[in-house]
């Protein structure tokens, strides 16, 4: 056991144990009982009591938990996990393995409650397990994915984005959850130079002091000098010249076919800034599926989450694997410091 | 050494060096040396003595050749590898490592001289080291590929395409070179249909009777449900829907960022139908990238060739893998039988 004066040092980070519907209460529950992240962070459910005592009845495993009115009320010194409870989610009404627009509206009441906790600092960071971003549209919170919800939410101006941090390299996007025409449209010299930046920033945060960054083309062969498309040209290179000039160690435009395997093999970058989403998201799912982490970044509150679905097709049979949110509360902690 | 009569059974595949400038010739000349593909076809090279001499420098080996006029002088009883001569080529004049129109043009003209045997029957399939599309566009071929070219020279009406073969899984492109903006423009259900029906056919044609065809989403996340893009909506549920009536074991669309994944891990699929170049490119070069192999669909002709680049880094060191160029005369072998 920790001694209280240890725990008083870590972090505390709000979990939410994500949708209702999918795997999130499972491998919450995983984690909870494992006691992994003891020496990590000062973990504090933020949710519903019930879900809990769910995602433990499809783990099949035990959390001893405390229930508090407040974050400031918490014992840290007892071993139980504190939990903040809403009272809000009644999976008994709630069908699970499917999309729920009723789920996704207490869904994302649950993420308002924490944000509104980060922003007053009775929480150092969110971390959060599967949510389901069409049912949070569904149920009134009209955002494209959680971070536009969080940047709207916390009143942020100006350029934000995600990293996803896989064990071979950092992916960091200029688009995210627009449909890709949407996308092609919005890659300007503006939002690339913002991507890499960010990632620079980020990456020296992260301990990392000469990060190694490369920017992915948008077309195939990188447009082959404007045989098949232009963004190269008018958007891409004026924007890693300029990042150049400025310092930042950025290479690119490469041909997006072979610069992920570039980066595997020959280890040769540290962070990718990709064009859209999947173009980072195909090959990092395929190296590490499991283990993926979401950052947001430019907010003014850390929040990392699972890289990973809600996963309807296995919720409630225990398979889950928690090693995507163990590391996305790692990495909050590494945030927070 | 095989009979004659053996011999005589084997199909006739014209090998190309490739662009002069890269890889191709030393990857020709390792392949000609190691005698690998004695038993599956009979090559003959078609193009410049002075090319496969150099490849033999590059690549530190010696490979016994025999020039003929023409194909049917060929005896297939010698040992030594057929050439046939273009004497057009001149190593000398030609910078390497860099792209060079020239090489370009002359490229061409030996693709253009080998269509023109197979279109005679002279030749049972076409297989080619590594070109450069550039160099071929900037020579004045002025086509966004080879297939485009190979179409045109065959003068072939009607839906063509290419399969990329990697062990794990083929894909099938509904675009190919072309801008990813233009790509977007050009899913329309009747292209998605061709290109689920040449996956069949063409999986069927090699062996595997049922073959379990996935279509990939364009947008992310499938788009989810029109929040993030029209086309799955518009264009791909319903091609799937008719291939599924007329009785094509096909599934999708799906979230491109997990297929892959799912492709590998599960093994559910043999064949994923890609909506753009780098949907499928990504994945298969992260997964395979020395052993990949492209080959056309629905021309009137067999061609296939290595699914990697002239790679000007590494031109003329010896170092380049034959794993490709082997694998390419292989399935060539294949589509002929």
């Amino acid at each position: 056991m920790d001694t209280p004066t240890m725990n008083a040092q870590l972090p505390v980070i709000g979990l939410m144990l994500g949708d209702v519907t999918g795997i999130g209460p499972e491998i919450s529950a995983k984690l909870l009982a494992s006691h992994a992240l003891q020496s990590v962070a000062r973990v504090v459910v933020i949710g519903d009591s019930r879900v809990l005592a769910l995602g433990c009845e499809d783990a099949k495993v035990k959390v001893e938990s405390q229930v508090y009115p407040s974050v400031d009320a918490i014992d840290w010194s007892r071993d139980e996990v504190p939990l903040i409870d809403l009272g809000n989610v009644d999976p008994a009404k709630i069908k699970r393995g499917e999309l729920s627009a009723e789920s996704g509206k207490l869904t994302g009441e649950t993420l308002k409650h924490m944000i509104d906790l980060a922003l007053a600092r009775k929480l150092d960071g969110i971390s959060f397990a599967p949510l389901n971003k069409g049912a949070l549209h569904r149920g009134g919170w009209k955002y494209h994915d959680e971070h536009q919800m969080f940047a709207a939410l916390t009143q942020h101006q100006g350029f934000f984005g995600e990293m996803n941090v896989i064990k071979e390299f950092a992916t960091f996007r200029v688009t995210s959850h627009v449909a890709l025409r949407e996308a092609i449209a919005m890659i300007t010299p503006e939002r690339i130079t913002a991507a890499i930046k960010l990632a620079d920033d980020t990456l020296r945060a992260a301990g990392i002091t000469k990060p190694r960054i490369a920017v992915a083309a948008l077309n195939p062969h990188s447009g082959e000098n404007g045989l098949f498309g232009e963004e190269e040209i008018d958007e891409i290179i004026p924007a890693v010249e300029w990042a150049r000039a400025q310092g930042y160690p950025v290479e690119g435009p490469f041909p997006p076919d072979t610069l992920f395997y570039l980066a595997v093999k020959r280890k040769k970058f540290d962070a990718i800034v990709c064009m859209y989403h999947d173009q980072g998201h195909i090959p990092s799912k395929l190296l590490d599926f499991e283990g993926g982490v979401n950052v947001a970044l430019g907010l003014p509150i850390v929040r990392t989450s699972v890289d990973h679905g809600t996963a309807f097709d296995i919720a409630g049979t225990g398979v889950a694997s928690t090693h995507s949110l163990i590391r996305a509360i790692e990495f909050a902690e590494k945030l927070t410091g």
